[in-house]
């Protein structure tokens, strides 16, 4: 049973702001639920489910991690959830804040201006296909943490590590690490070997990467157009770009 | 100014019963419109603009075909348009219809029930991005002309040539080219050489590629994973491997 405080405070993590001063986000359903509550690097705090996903879906979570529990009904759970098909269980967890990361001997992203949530998602997933961990953002990318951008991510939120902040501060800071800014006049993806170290900086889709920011790149990429389409969309491209420069092994 | 009717008759055309019934379809904005009259192979209907469109950005549209021009105002734009953002115009364009395509001495894609709107028409300009012109789509597929796919291909719908089709009698019939399925168990797409000619064939993003269309792949084929996420967004995946197996020249 969830009360009408609860209701009030789950909705307002829809917010930025609150999810910020409280320092949690909100995932829904039981694939993503279950993987967070699987990973250590994610703390739980409250999973309010219906009764199905006690019984049927909750002793699969392979978790040791503390939580409070709430059982709660469907209509319940339809009057808290961000879905338009609420999916038998929604789950508060602490945001994992990330100041600082270790751009030195990896592969890592940089995302500028990425505004769209389901374009944030899903580059964020791509990272984590990739085996990508660090992604800066931009202070004006939409917040990794907004439930439509959590649920885009299919489960991959968990398993990168996300900072915002100033890039160009951060590009300044680290003079000795190879950034290559994705544009549509550089040197073809097909001309370069992966990488074992490096930035790919993706920029907002339709003002790319800002000045400020490709003055500190040292290579401009470009998928080679073939045919006749404009531009691609910036999470196409960072997986295109991705797929050239990281290898396994 | 617009007649009662004529926003009733738009209106309809947001259902593929009646453009299917009409053979037309709906493109929305100053960009796409150009795109779609400045095409020889797309047939103009009807535009309904405001002045600022007739004035600004219509002299610049390099079309000879014939249309009928309706000044709007902004209020009768915001009445018939399918956007959140009316802009400027609307216009009405018969719908290419292919029932035969060649794809002999060509790449070509085969889309298994992309239901997604928004992936296909990020597929579709993706295709055109890689100067992919042939796109067989199974009859559970999206609408590749309802409004939203239209605006998601920002003007490629126009340069691709779609089919809708029972895709595996289509398979049967062609045995002479190959298929190449994208699957999660196949040869890397790093192991691959360019095609010349061959039909890269996308599945579904929850259930992938039917077993009945399987069977008639010659090829499965895999973008490595290096990470933890299951799966890639479908267009995504279309993306990364038209980039390793296209090449221009």
């Amino acid at each position: 049973m969830i009360t009408k405080l609860q209701v009030k405070y789950i909705q307002s993590l829809g917010q930025k702001k609150f999810r910020d001063e409280e320092a949690v986000f909100i995932a829904e359903g039981p694939k993503i639920i279950n993987e967070l509550l699987g990973d250590p690097s994610i703390k739980p705090v409250t999973v309010y489910a219906i009764r199905e996903w006690i019984d049927e879906a909750m002793p699969a979570a392979e978790t040791t991690a503390p939580f409070e529990l709430i059982e709660i009904k469907q209509q319940e759970l339809e009057r808290c959830s961000f879905l338009h098909t609420p999916n038998q269980v929604l789950g508060i967890f602490k945001k994992p804040v990330y100041t600082k990361l270790d751009f030195s001997n990896t592969v890592s992203l940089m995302l500028d201006g990425i505004q769209d949530p389901g374009n944030l998602g899903t580059i964020i997933r791509i990272a984590d296909w990739f085996g990508i961990v660090n992604i800066a953002c931009s202070n004006d990318c939409a917040d990794a943490f907004a439930p439509k951008v959590v649920q885009a991510t299919m489960g991959s939120i968990a398993r990168v590590k996300l900072m915002y902040t100033d890039l160009a501060e951060l590009m300044k800071a680290m003079p000795d690490i190879d950034l290559y800014a994705a544009t549509l006049d550089g040197v073809s993806i097909d001309n370069l070997q992966p990488l074992r170290q490096g930035i790919i900086v993706t920029g907002n889709e339709s003002r790319g990467i800002s000045g400020t920011l490709l003055q500190y790149c040292k290579h401009k990429i470009t998928i080679p157009r073939i045919g006749h389409a404009e531009s691609l969309n910036a999470a196409v491209a960072t997986g295109i770009i991705l797929s050239h420069l990281v290898k396994g092994g």
